[in-house]
């Protein structure tokens, strides 16, 4: 039984108010297996990338436990591009490019050996391959999660809704929950949300932490404070890497388990922004991480004598 | 040994996306002494009003053990009056209309039965008035909160820095702290403000909860995720009120207790917000309190066993 995950595995040039990147790897799939594989092993992975795209960068993945098997790679195309520009708020950009390249006829092709998924993790993608992903697995994952973006709901409405009725977890930032439920509060919009078919939602709300919405139930995760954001690219892809890492190890989706996860996967994201790209990715050890999640704990903990 | 709440006592008229109330009730020490008094008595208030203000809220909250010898009833004149109008987003607002009346001429006196306090509660208000109470107190308090508003940053700096090199506890909202520091990251904020004289200084975020700092040490208290805002006005107030109500029952001014503090206030926040004005605080049990804060604590709490 293993991870499947979803999603692009692209190049990224990014502009931030503390500098600038070359053209570097990104893609959501990218991102979601380098925080994955922290956690749970093999994570295989589906995506399409070009000729240019290293094979070191496979290579490293592949060393980390990460199956490329469904990675299709088209040699004499070039892989998937995107350049944005970062607002002082490190939480609104620009799109200064958006190449497709390779990702315009993408046909995701699921091997079979990616059969046993129990854990599948759609990464931020056009619906419709997402949707093709969802049917071509013959046994109903364990657990599917989603995660969409604002350009979709503009776009791709329609497929988008049918992916959502078919998911278990729906990941989105809180803007975007605004703008798919047509609620201004979050606590209306999740209810909205959960009528679509999700039994979860998690609305991210960047540096202010996520919610997580299950029934009436509501947990509330904190984003670490932090002195210098360097570059928020990948942040919320590493969250779901976190997040479903942790699910999948423990194979737990109950509702105390997901709190534990969302934690997870705020942990990993903390680390992602500080740094360019993947760079903070590439370099944490198990220590790293046990280190952050203890003061995600410090963080919010408190102990509490009622009056009466 | 008392609590002494510092502030005004005033008119409100207020618009938002759901309605309009008339000139209702309100003021900073209103609303801190409606929200302390759950959890400490005396509150010792000083003020000033006009003879316009209702002698039946006085003999309601006296009735609450809210002593009223340091407010003065001015009554040929009229009491503090402020309009303004909420955005959408509740958390911005405009001021339509501001007239201090009493509070042009406002000298505090310290009354011999107020030189016990213990702890000092300096709400929102003109700095030089906050500073001449400090001054008038004989014995310095065991905790000093000073709570303030951008408004002070332009007109009134020096003097506001001054109050605030002699305080414990600083609290602002997440611009305010900001505009005070001069620096975008919170935490780099936070400890700008420290350097300042505080020991602790607590950054309001709205919907997005609070932040405590002191020294290297953080904590993350969140607001209860709420279906409607109906109206915030107040909100901080009364934050302010169960912060520091708390930490005058329980007399523990430590870092843990602290963290409590900022629970019990932001559990007296959420109810503010529900009813225009004062009126949610005036209608609250002890159960409704401590359902709350149970709430709160349900919220936040998680269990993660490490990975490696």
């Amino acid at each position: 039984m293993s991870l499947v995950v979803v999603g692009t595995m692209a190049f990224d040039a990014i502009e931030t108010p503390f500098g600038k990147s070359d053209k570097i790897v990104g893609g959501a799939a990218t991102y979601i297996a380098w925080s994955a594989s922290n956690f749970t092993r093999p994570v295989k992975q589906l995506s399409v990338v070009g000729g240019d795209f290293p094979k070191e960068e496979l290579s490293i993945l592949e060393a980390r436990g990460v199956s490329m098997e469904g990675v299709q790679i088209k040699e004499n195309e070039k892989s998937f591009f995107w350049s944005g520009r970062y607002h002082l708020d490190m939480n609104t950009r620009d799109t200064l490019d958006t190449q497709l390249n390779v990702l315009a006829n993408f046909t995701p092709v699921v091997p079979d050996s990616y059969q046993d998924c129990e854990f599948l993790m759609l990464g931020n993608l056009v619906p419709a391959i997402q949707l093709s992903v969802i049917n071509q697995i013959k046994n109903r994952p364990k657990l599917v999660v989603l995660d969409t973006m604002n350009f979709w709901m503009e776009s791709a409405l329609s497929d988008l809704e049918e992916v959502i009725s078919k998911i278990d977890v729906l990941l989105v930032n809180d803007s975007e929950a605004r703008q798919l439920s047509g609620q201004y509060s979050l606590v209306a919009a999740a209810k909205t949300i959960l009528e679509m078919g999700p039994k979860y939602v998690i609305i991210k709300k960047g540096e202010h932490g996520a919610l997580l919405f299950n029934g009436d139930q509501v947990f509330f995760a904190p984003a670490l404070p932090l002195e210098m954001v360097f570059d928020p690219t990948g942040a919320g892809d590493t969250f779901a890497g976190g997040f479903i890492g942790h699910l999948a190890r423990t194979k737990d989706i109950s509702f105390e388990n997901m709190k534990a996860a969302i934690i997870v996967g705020s942990a990993m994201a903390s680390f992602c922004v500080e740094k360019f790209g993947t760079n903070r990715l590439r370099e944490l050890t198990k220590v790293d991480i046990d280190n952050r999640i203890q003061q995600f704990k410090d963080l919010t903990k408190f102990e509490i004598e009622l009056s009466s």
